[in-house]
């Protein structure tokens, strides 16, 4: 492999990206955001690094891998994307380019640029030796993590990622239903992943948005079981939490369906109490509601019908650019949701064994209430 | 996706783990080392984050995600591991376990651990979050960038690593000669990726190093290419760039080859340089060459046949349990070779809307000479 190539972090999915004009307009519109944050906290200058951070603010994906990028912002304009050659821009980001060569120091570039007698913010994952580097060459006066400051904005969705959010989970509902009518007797996990490649493609995807699970009964029961050689077998279970990724927006749905024949007692009872905690969690989701009460809402539920200890997760987590955007649907998290916000929903019983079951719905928060993003049915399915 | 699976870092390759009673020897092994070099820099403390850097001093992979991970080494002893308790370990290390919960602060756990009258050094892609947070509570004295320490260990393999490199190279020439005899008009670039995952299967590795390049003519001109939909045609050149993983340690291969027909007087030609140019830069390698000697060596035959600004990349790479690891076949990098050090040698000559051709093998430094690792003919082949 060549080196340019290997430099590259290696995506397992693919990216598409908005049209360039839109990139300018992007930049204008969310640095709006972010500098008014900015500015309430006091910070006047940070700098982003992490790539689904640098697309939320530019609309263009890079994917530099051990090469330096820096999108600088600050307060009173002057904002900057440092950036190696190797990265091609044809798009106005409205943002002036500062080129570096490998055979340049990125950092002394940035030495440049950052108002030394202030405090910087950096990306929480900006590597650790960038950083020592600018601090050793007293680049600002201080440095904090600042990117809590674009990834709540990131968690409230404007119109344009709402449609895209909408139509990347039509699209996983669509790829979901196409699964279920190839599921049957005989072919394993990993064959149902390759055919999930092949039908996120067909649908327009440009990839999944996580390695999809396709965990058949026992394999159920473990909730970090991925896809093997087992095979489905009539009687199974079928644990099935898919995600695609479209115009660069994530999908995630989970659907537990049966083969072959109906579930037992023991299986129907289990698996509507996990379709009652996912509904009864939604039910209560509007504005200004906390993520900890949707929680325990689902939790609750559970820990009534007495299969608590056997819920081992949290209830869901915020999605976007990334599967897992800032922001989790868990006890400890007492923030309010707002509308705009869209997040995972997911509640799970595990037998160890016996049978997994999970059932996951995309909602997005409105004023009054919120609308699911999913719409494959959630009754027990036998296939 | 649940949570826990979310937060876990999605990689593209699957790994393989050491015998778990070897753990516990490896620490013991390369720590020596570690702490040698160490004390030849007047550092006694530092944290280790990276997955391969953690694997290669521990013999065990850990896919932490967003979660803290840290391996204290100190050259008094007292090494840990601080690690989260979703990641359960059940060999010995041959170090300390410190384990903490989701809802416990990780950076707490370590300034108990970490010499605060001490500089301490860091990981180069410890997210910078982590780091500010050790910086505010005071931490350490000082902290610099401590992963070339382990990088330049890692880069001369002892002979069990030369015993798993030498196994993942002919395990990859296997491989090439099997896409070789299923190369054919009218089949797309991403079936033959397609394929190329089952047959790396077939042979026992885990998974891709990284993302095979297979580019039919012109793509191949673009060394960026990856595959797409395009087909194979008889006339086609096609550039191969292969690589899969054996028990946590990559090969990485490249052959040009021609479909169906002799290629034109010009292609042979290039071809041919390209060749000379791979097998020229090897008969030099040595321990005490320098690295920019063997590039030099590769880009003047070039140069000197009339194509050297069709060169258009580094001479290649170091690799190991990372498809790119520390050291650079280039012009810039003066550092001396060492016996049991392995890296690439991939000339490439790319015209533009033309033809690419690259010729790549992996070599392993020895005393007088080198070994190379991959056997897969580098004639003009017609298939």
């Amino acid at each position: 492999a060549i080196i340019s190539q290997l430099d590259v972090q290696v995506l397992p999915i693919q990216v598409s990206h908005f049209a360039a004009e839109k990139c300018r307009d992007i930049l204008l519109n969310e640095s709006i955001n972010a500098l008014k944050a900015m500015e309430e906290q006091g910070l006047n200058q940070m700098i982003i690094s992490s790539p689904p951070a640098i697309f939320y603010l530019t609309g263009k994906w890079f994917s530099p891998g051990e090469r330096m990028i820096a999108l600088y912002l600050n307060t009173k304009g002057n904002h900057k994307l440092v950036v190696n050659k190797l990265f091609p821009i044809y798009e106005d980001l409205g943002v002036d380019l500062v080129w570096y060569a490998d055979i340049e120091d990125p950092i002394k570039i940035l030495c440049t640029i950052v108002d030394k007698e202030s405090t910087l913010g950096v990306d929480k994952n900006w590597p650790a030796h960038f950083l020592i580097k600018l601090m050793d060459n007293k680049g600002a006066k201080a440095f904090v993590n600042s990117s809590p400051i674009i990834d709540r904005l990131r968690m409230i969705k404007d119109e344009e990622e709402i449609q895209l959010m909408k139509e990347s989970s039509r699209i996983n509902d669509s790829v979901m239903l196409k699964l279920w009518s190839n599921l049957k007797e005989g072919y394993s996990e990993k064959y149902y992943a390759n055919l999930l490649a092949e039908l996120y493609e067909e649908e327009g995807a440009s990839g999944f948005s996580f390695p999809p699970i396709v965990a058949t009964s026992p394999n159920g029961a473990d909730p970090h079981h991925g896809t093997g050689k087992d095979k489905v077998k009539n009687g199974d279970s079928i644990v099935l939490d898919i995600g695609g990724v479209y115009k660069n927006y994530c999908s995630d749905m989970t659907r537990t369906v049966f083969i072959g024949k109906e579930p037992s007692k023991e299986h129907a009872h289990v698996y509507n109490i996990v379709k009652s905690a996912n509904e009864k969690a939604i039910s209560i989701i509007k504005e200004g509601v906390k993520f900890s009460d949707i929680d325990k809402a689902a939790r609750n539920l559970i820990t009534d019908a007495g299969y608590g200890q056997y819920f081992t997760h949290r209830t869901g987590h915020s999605i976007g650019i990334e599967i897992h955007d800032f922001g989790n649907v868990s006890s400890v998290n007492d923030d309010e949701v707002k509308a705009g916000m869209i997040f995972s929903v997911e509640p799970g019983i595990y037998l160890k064994d016996n049978i997994g079951v999970r059932v996951e719905d995309l909602v997005l928060v409105t004023k009054d209430g919120c609308e699911v993003l999913n719409s494959v049915t959630k009754e027990i399915t036998v296939l």
